[in-house]
């Protein structure tokens, strides 16, 4: 069997994915639309081969071992079963996604396994299933296939929810700068919040109407190139997502007392005449989505408000690359 | 004219007011339920006099000015609108209310101006009367007419929406246990902040909706003492408020990273059999809903998580008292 290589870039959703519709198949409650980002991706390497005896994971240079391993041969496990395969695999990842930025590694890591893991079994899957298939490994990761801005449509199937490209080649001034929290706050993780805010937050049906109530003015700010309204439709879905989980039972929240100062000062500075708007994921970092030519004056008021907080700036970018070998 | 003088306790809602339906008039948009609190009080004194020139009003023995004196005057002005008056009055508030403690002031201070004003206006309104005339002043203030657990029904018109008693008479364990928060946020006053909410929030709706639909379930758990479905409902409302503000857009927070840390106590120590509930209002402090046999367990708890942190217990209190002269 052959190597394959596959490079895939993370995302940032401006409507979330938070709630499955059905578990097993990764089936999302709402359609969500991201902007997958330039700097940050994760390479991978995957090659079949009928001399081990299990699966071989290694992530940057490091044996892979506990749950982490366990997720990914279940995943390459779908893969065989598509291929009608037996064979175990040998699979190297490089992550280019510091873990301090919190921009989620999962996206990039299963779009990047499903690419490389994928044509290395001999499948040719389109973008499509391509997509469908790295939505098995991470909901986020079916819009790392594709670059630019992206829409993950729910579906109501395996076979109907996947992602699609909104605009491939952003020829305009957006960019997410990340504004990195010192404070962090008791980690849970993404999957098991927003099982627990969906089963329990009287807020959660309303958000889910309300964030696929959004997607089609989102669609139509992207294509407008409508900043402002693309940032306040992101931002108040961003907060109305952190809600359900401060109003799950018990509550939880990922935003901390420095989160909030970054968010309001965003208003502040909206009011400035600098457009920037706010969205957080699972963690208490703030991506500001902004202009680039707004990133001195961004910088300087965080500066003020929070000294030695860190920003990462990130453009978007693009989609898949797959490569025959073990490099790109 | 006579001279009278009132006491009239605070009070904390458990399904909570935020929001008018009627501004003029605070016709709130929900029925609130609420227990009025022994230990904080305000007394106030009120004498019509014809030698006045204007209004005078003391609050602590110092006399007020600015917004809170204009406040009074044109809460005086619907006294003396109901009674055919003309005269001025000298107004005399002791604040018995901590304000560290964050408990609301302004229900004690207008249920007890508007019991003293109007008995000393010649007015003989009936406790739903009073009740009717408090919530001009401050919405709040119609439940501090009551002892124990009150119910302001919100009613659809200035004849309609007035307190009642649920249970007067509380024989059993329940106290509410102030957490003083140190991290104070920007202040926010409730006026202010309420109304940007229900302007701005996507859930604001669904909030009303669900506090309303709590409340028949409330009202039963008080019926039947029921410690644990009070205080889940109490909590899960209080969150459910504070999730209105921040999706206002901007969005805007009252609880700060300690308030969460209490909030999370509160549901680490129900798992450990204690049985302790979160509710806040317009400010970082939470009031755990408690049993008074539990006080020690919980503030060791506290200590542990939050060193230095300082708790204020208040128990079950009486309606509102009224007194011909200066002193009750």
């Amino acid at each position: 069997m052959r190597e394959y290589t596959a490079r895939a870039h993370t995302n940032i959703a401006l409507l979330k994915y938070w709630g499955k519709a059905d578990t097993d198949f990764i089936i999302p409650t709402t359609t969500s639309i991201s902007l997958t980002l330039d700097e940050f991706y994760t390479d991978t390497s995957v090659k079949f081969d009928d001399d081990l005896v299990q699966d071989q994971v290694f992530l940057n240079d490091a044996p892979l071992a506990g749950k982490s391993y366990d997720k990914i041969v279940r995943f390459l496990d779908i893969v065989r079963q598509e291929a009608q395969l037996s064979t175990h695999a040998l699979v190297k990842s490089t992550n280019h996604v510091p873990t301090a930025a919190g921009l989620a590694s999962s996206a990039s890591a299963f779009a990047a396994l499903a690419g490389s893991a994928s044509k290395a079994a001999g499948l040719n899957l389109t973008p499509s299933e391509l997509s469908r298939l790295a939505r098995r490994g991470s909901g986020s990761a079916s819009r790392s296939i594709f670059g630019g801005f992206v829409e993950w449509q729910r579906g109501d199937s395996d076979e109907s929810s996947y992602a699609k490209v909104l605009q491939a080649d952003v020829d305009w001034d957006i960019q997410l700068l990340t504004v990195i929290i010192n404070d962090q706050p008791k980690k849970i993780d993404s999957r098991g919040g927003m099982q627990h805010t969906q089963a329990t937050s009287p807020f959660y049906a309303q958000w889910v109407e309300n964030t696929n109530a959004a997607v089609s003015d989102m669609e139509a700010a992207i294509a407008q190139h409508d900043f402002e309204k693309l940032g306040s439709l992101a931002e108040s879905n961003a907060l109305q997502m952190h809600a359900t989980n401060t109003t799950a039972n018990p509550p939880f929240n990922y935003l901390t007392d420095q989160s909030w100062t970054v968010i309001q000062l965003a208003a502040t500075l909206r009011q400035k005449g600098i457009e920037v708007y706010a969205t957080m994921d699972a963690g208490p970092n703030v991506k500001l989505i902004s202009k680039q030519q707004d990133t001195q004056a961004i910088t300087e008021a965080l500066a003020a408000s929070l000294p030695n907080v860190q920003t990462v700036a990130a453009t978007p970018g693009p989609g898949i690359q797959i490569v025959k070998g073990a490099k790109l």
